[in-house]
């Protein structure tokens, strides 16, 4: 199934940028990163009961904010884009 | 319907940081901003394509990402959340 995360960290430390690679690097063996702190993940049930665990270990509780929104198997229809297509590396790399 | 917005956009110039204020105003109007560019909408039909025509228009589709997720009727086992709550005021300010 499609799950959509979104992670809302402080990019102005340090640390936050540290947390954000990380979760995305756990993120895109899963999917893409399909914006700057919003992740696509194809994921199974085992898949994503390990993926949540590692996520939640990974960001500052009381500071970050990790979403997870569960789209099914048929979220072809549920996906819109608009606007520039970027991509991003799991490092976190902006790819133009 | 619940539709999950979520905005890319780059907040290092002030023209980025406008169109995100201008964003956030129009989705607020029908939800809540849930982390600093991820807004939940709950829309009917017509309201959703006033709302996406009015945002296309807002953002700059050369830089910005803008992402529509539809959730159906049936949202609330559909969203799950780790961490921090913090609120955001319309206008962006963070409100803890």
């Amino acid at each position: 199934m499609l799950v959509l995360i979104t992670y809302d960290v402080s990019t102005q430390s340090a640390a936050g940028k540290t947390r954000l690679r990380k979760v995305a690097k756990e993120c895109v063996n899963y999917g893409q990163r399909v914006q700057n702190s919003v992740f696509e993940c194809i994921l199974d049930a085992s898949q994503l009961l390990m993926l949540k665990d590692r996520l939640v270990s990974l960001i500052n509780e009381k500071e970050d904010s990790l979403r997870f929104y569960y789209l099914g198997n048929n979220y072809q229809t549920k996906v819109e884009h608009f606007g520039s297509k970027t991509s991003y590396e799991a490092e976190g790399t902006l790819m133009i």
